[in-house]
Formats: C-alpha cells, sequence, structure tokens
C-alpha cells in the first residue's frame, strides 16, 4: 500500500495506539473524580498538556482539548464575535471556518473573505484595507490543505497589531504542525488550532491554544472542564495519545522536514516525464513539502483516484471532507486560477515522513500506465 | 480494587479496547476519503450508528455522533433556541444542561426550571403550568447522575404534546442508557443524548438521537460530516468502540439489571447494620439501581471518600465534574429537601453489573470501620 492521503488523515503511530490502550485499560477513571482513579487520569491530562505545548511554545495553561481542528477552529469563531463584529478571513479557508463564519452572518456579523494569488498566498495590501474599527477577528490558515501555500503568518499579525487593538490573530494551523515550526510567543498569535490525526494521531482529539488572559464564550457548556473553556468528560485516551504523536513531531521535526522534502523533489522531477500535468503547488518557499497538488490535464481527477486505487496507492482529488458529497465544487483551486479542465484534473498526493522515494518511483510509473489508457477515451 | 463510581465513568470492555486499537491501527482511513480506506472507516461508522440505534430503537440514519453526552445537549439546546423562545428544564439537570440553558439566558432566551420532590422527581402539574405559547423545548433528564431518579417520561411527553405544538422534547439519557430501556419510536421523544463512557465504552463520543425531520443548527460547523449537523473528522475508533459497547449493553440488558438490583439491594440491607445514614435513593420504581446515594451524618463525604480510598474502594460525593472545583457546592441534593449535614455527609456509590456482591460486603466493613473513627472526630 502507498499512502500518499496524509493531508486528509494519517497512520497512527505505534506508541500512539500503545497509549490509547494503555489509558482505557489502565486510567480509565474520570479526571474529574476525586479519588486516585481520577488524579492518574488528570496526570495524563496534564502530561498531554505540556507535550502539546511544546511543539508551539506556548505555556501548558494555554492549551485547551477539543475534539478536533473543526472544534478549535468554531470555538474561536463562535466564542469571539458578536453581532456588529467584522472578521477578516480567506476565500480558501478550511470548511470548518469558512463555513462558521458563514453561519454568523447570518446572525449579522461582517465577513470579509479575503482572494489569494496563483500561489494561493493572501495579498497583504487588501488585508490591510480591510481592517476596520469593528474588525474582531482575523482568521487565516497557516497553511493550506489543498494546495499547501503557506501564509505569510508574521506579515499578518505586524499589519493587524499596527492598524488595530481590537482584532484577536487566529492561525489555522491544523497543516502546519508538525511540518513548520511554530513558535506562539515568537509569533505572537492570539489563537491557534491543531488537529491530532494530521500527525499520526487519533481522530477525534484537538486542541485550541489561546494566548494567556484571552477569553472566549463557551461553545460547550457544562461541567467546567479545560478551565470552563471546554466541558465534557475528557477524551483521555486521545488526549494523551495526541500528547504522544506530539513528542514524536516534535524531536522529529528536522528530520521529517527533510524526508518529506526529497519525496516532493524526487516526485516533481519525475513529473516532467508526464506529459499535460501542472503542478499547483511546486517546490518553493510559499508551499509546504507534505503536499503535491497536480492537474492532469485531459482526465477526471476522480477516474485517476480510483485507477491508482487498482495499483493499492491511495490519494484525493482534493480535502476529503467534501470528496464524496454529491454536487461537491472545490473552491480552493478556481481561486488560483485553475481553469475547468485543470481542476477537473487535479489529484493531492500528500506525504508524511513515513512514505519512501520508492513510492514516488511506483506512483509514478502507475500514473504513466493510467494516463496512456485513460486520455485515450477521455479526448 | 472495587469500583462503586460507575455514574462517573467506566471501565471499558476488553473488547471496545480490542475494536478501538483495530481501527487506529487497521481502519485509519478518513471516512470522507473517496478511496477504499475511506470507505471502510466509513463501514465502521455505519456499523455502530445501526448498532447505537438499536439499543434506542431508533433508525441509524437518526443517529448523530458527537463527542460525548456534553455536546449531544448543547446541540439541542444551543441548535434548536432561538431569541424570545422559552425554555424547560429542571433543577436537579446536569451541568451541560443547566449551564447550556443558563448562557442562553444571556442571550434572551427565556428559561424555567422545575423543582423536583424529595425523590428527585419533577411535578407534572407544574410542568403543565409552565407551558407557554413560547415554549420551544422541554429538556429533562431520563436519569439524574446523583441521586438516581427517573423521571415519568412517557407522562412528560404525553403533557407537552397536548398542551403544545411547538415545544420538542428532549431526554438527557446519558445515565438511563443500558440500564432502562429505551424505545424512542414508543416513547415518541424529538432528542435523546448519549454518551459512550458510561456504559464501558470509550470517553469522548457520544450520540445525539435526532427524529427524522428535525432540524437542527450546527454547533461544530464545517465539512458537513453528520449530514452537516456535526462537523469534524469523525472520530473512527471511538465511535466503532461505543458501538460495541452498545452490542453488550443492548444484549445483556435483562441480566445486568437483575445484576445491578441485587446489588443495590443488598447494599440498602446492609446499610441498616450502619446508624445514622439516610439512603437517598431507595430501592424502588422511582430510583435506578445503578446509583445509591447515602447520606452519613456526623462525617465529611470527602473525608470518608479518601477513606475508603485507603481500602481500594472508588466512590464520589457527587457528580464527578465538579468534585475537585474550590467553592464547588452540590445543587442537586438541596433540591430534596436534604439539609446542609446531610449534604455534606453524602457519598454516591454508583454500580455496574462488573461490581459483585462480595464487594458490598467489603465496603460495608469499610464503611463499619471508617464510620467508627472518623464519627468520634467529628463530634
Ligand atoms: C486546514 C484544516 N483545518 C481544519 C481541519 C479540521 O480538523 P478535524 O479534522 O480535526 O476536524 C482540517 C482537516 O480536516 C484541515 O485540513
Ligand atoms: C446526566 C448526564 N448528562 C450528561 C453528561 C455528560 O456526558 P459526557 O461526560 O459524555 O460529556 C453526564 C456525565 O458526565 C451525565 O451524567
Amino acid at each position: 500500500m502507498i499512502y500518499f492521503d496524509n493531508s486528509a488523515t494519517t497512520k497512527p503511530y505505534k506508541e500512539v495506539v500503545d497509549e490509547v490502550m494503555d489509558c482505557l485499560t489502565n486510567y480509565f477513571g474520570n479526571p474529574s473524580s476525586a479519588h486516585r482513579l481520577g488524579i492518574e487520569a488528570e496526570k495524563k491530562l496534564s502530561s498531554a498538556r505540556e507535550r502539546v505545548a511544546r511543539i508551539i511554545n506556548a505555556g501548558p495553561n494555554e492549551i485547551f482539548f477539543t475534539s478536533g481542528g473543526t472544534e478549535a477552529n468554531n470555538t474561536v469563531i463562535k466564542g469571539l464575535l458578536k453581532k456588529g463584529d467584522h472578521v477578516i478571513t480567506t476565500k480558501i479557508e478550511h470548511k470548518s471556518v469558512i463555513q462558521a463564519v458563514k453561519q454568523l452572518e447570518e446572525d449579522g456579523i461582517e465577513a470579509t473573505y479575503l482572494s489569494v494569488d496563483k500561489d494561493g498566498i493572501i495579498n497583504l495590501d487588501e488585508l490591510k484595507n480591510s481592517i476596520k474599527d469593528n474588525t474582531r477577528l482575523v482568521t487565516i490558515m497557516y497553511v493550506n490543505n489543498e494546495i499547501g501555500s503557506i501564509q505569510p503568518v508574521e506579515d499578518i499579525i505586524k499589519i493587524v497589531r499596527e492598524k488595530s487593538k481590537k482584532a484577536k490573530i487566529h492561525f489555522d494551523a491544523v497543516q502546519a504542525l508538525g511540518k513548520i515550526k511554530i513558535d506562539v510567543k515568537k509569533l505572537d498569535a492570539d489563537f491557534l488550532s491543531l488537529s491530532a490525526h494530521k500527525i499520526h494521531g487519533p481522530k477525534g482529539v484537538g486542541a485550541l491554544y489561546v494566548k494567556k488572559d484571552l477569553k472566549l464564550k463557551s461553545l460547550l457548556t457544562g461541567g467546567g472542564q479545560e478551565k470552563d473553556l471546554r466541558s465534557g468528560t475528557e477524551n483521555v485516551p486521545g488526549i494523551s495519545g495526541f500528547g504522544v504523536a506530539c513528542d514524536f513531531a516534535y524531536n522529529n521535526i528536522e528530520k521529517n522536514i527533510e524526508k518529506v522534502k526529497e519525496i516532493k523533489m524526487h516526485f516533481i522531477k519525475r513529473l516532467s516525464e508526464i506529459d499535460d500535468c501542472i503542478v499547483n503547488s511546486p517546490f518553493d518557499d510559499k508551499h509546504i513539502n507534505n503536499v503535491l497538488s497536480v492537474s492532469f490535464l485531459g482526465v477526471r481527477g476522480e477516474v485517476l483516484l480510483h485507477g491508482l486505487e487498482d495499483y493499492k496507492i491511495y490519494v484525493s482529488t482534493g480535502s476529503a471532507c467534501s470528496a464524496k458529497k454529491a454536487g461537491h465544487k472545490n473552491y480552493v483551486l478556481p481561486e488560483i486560477g485553475l481553469n475547468e479542465d485543470a481542476i477537473e484534473g487535479t489529484i493531492r498526493f500528500s506525504f508524511s515522513h513515513m512514505n519512501e522515494i520508492q513510492e514516488v518511483d511506483k506512483t509514478i510509473d502507475a500514473l504513466k500506465n493510467l494516463l496512456k489508457f485513460l486520455r485515450r477515451f477521455k479526448r
């Protein structure tokens, strides 16, 4: 099996699985219970909190566990914005940002969706000119999940801080975690969303970084867990597994970055052997190496995807969450100027350090075979 | 170890742990992915959906997975109520209901909190008289988590349906699941909250039953998972583990009810050997057998709890989620008319079919020893 769909989700580390199992079996207490079993479960949480904090250079008290990146994004957006507020985001955000903002627009919140250039990067002047007196939140993804574009987060912060005292800054860092060194202190971000299952951790766990002293209205209200920001009995096994995954990511980040870089470089080099394909996420500073979006002209991406599947090669046509929805239209690719033919033929290969160079060669071979065959039909 | 804190959380079945592990290892795909790994993960979800549906006699398409009971409760309350609406609940709800309703009161939603009698049961006339033209939701817990009182759910439905076409009915069935046969069809409930970790499933998973054709605004908005009601990459291992736990609960419900009944009966019988204790959740039709709340006069519950801990007996003083919060005041026990002395000395023993009669005897022995010692100090 060749798994090139790591932006959709990743295979948990063996050590993550072991940790989840250990918690389920030996640390099943409710972290809020006053007895030993509760205290031991609570210790699992604090240990994970430290591990997650460390990877973004936050304080453990600035980490709030959630059920994933989607909840982290919703918590910031819905917990901060009130009627009359203005929010700035981009046209290429993950749906958990775009749809949350759209929902709030119905409740009298004003929104600006920034456009992006052919590299998928926002225009800083447009950002600057969009900031208004009532701008309360700027929410921009650190790394895009379909084309891997990396936003200029330092510049964004500088511009927003210069123009507004009121606006808070949130980065959806779900696709950046473990792939870019993130330092929230240096960066001076206000909020940051993370998700475990994109870094070989378990599904259904994530975290929200909330800068010290900032307050949000809770989305899940109740027993007062997570300092009242996020109630609900804590998912101890998932959270603890997330902690383990963060440790691996933290300890191996340079090595992992290097490995994935080689894979992408090799893939792009070998793509030159294939006619009529456009690389939408070139090898450069503006794109993360984990994502390689390629438009194969003259074929349907979906057909190519299933063709590759026969070779046990797993890829996607775009973001997973809408891949199977009927009538789904990709909204990211048009923003970087792709025409319909190119969009239709787009495949996202997404890598992890667990992949190997040889897998690229096998994939190129498979692509050649498939394209020869498929393009004959289409044309 | 004697674990009598099963209302706080339960130890996952071995088979649940195995299922979680199998998903983490072999079914790690994103259920939304179009390829085989996605489809296999999606199959895990559908299978779990059927298993959860079966235990409450719902259709699988009426089951929406959440991160737990807290999220299920918040989803109904915040997803249904709009400014100007009226909601009826009780004074003894779990905090995930009470605090969610309180939060909405700040946004112009009107709320009535029904009182309860000494058994912890609402007054049906008070309910009837509380229903108004703008009553949009009646949210009442099926079984209370501290004293185990069972609300007259059939009567509640009858009264609400008679008096209002507009009001929807939600039961927080987190503490009822697996302990009472629930049939949403017969009952004609609109919404029902469930949580996996109270029935020997994993933490961080729950479900909301939403009667066919009813709509709620989503709390977690994004990729459109769970038919757009609950976005976020699905917690496949947790959900699938929940399915396994539901199967066990469904297949053994009679046996489990019988086992727990014997435990409670025996416990109450043997409590007669201890002076100055009040059973707040007697053995009768109004109280679930899984919960035995006892006030030991003349001692502090907290001290007794830690005393029992030395015997490796784990209990709680009340609901887990606020057990460790400073300045926490129990809000359920005063509602059934307990005085401060009794409240202070209250211990909740909560059972599962995994407990054994002999554990009761050991606990009684420990209680006798401890009380002899502790009461000497207090008095
Ligand atoms: C950029 C981005 N943000 C948010 C999310 C949502 O995270 P989760 O899947 O944990 O809900 C994803 C992935 O699905 C993502 O790629
Ligand atoms: C009656 C009741 N409702 C809701 C909940 C919350 O469920 P969860 O712990 O899954 O968030 C609990 C338990 O904590 C409960 O006892």
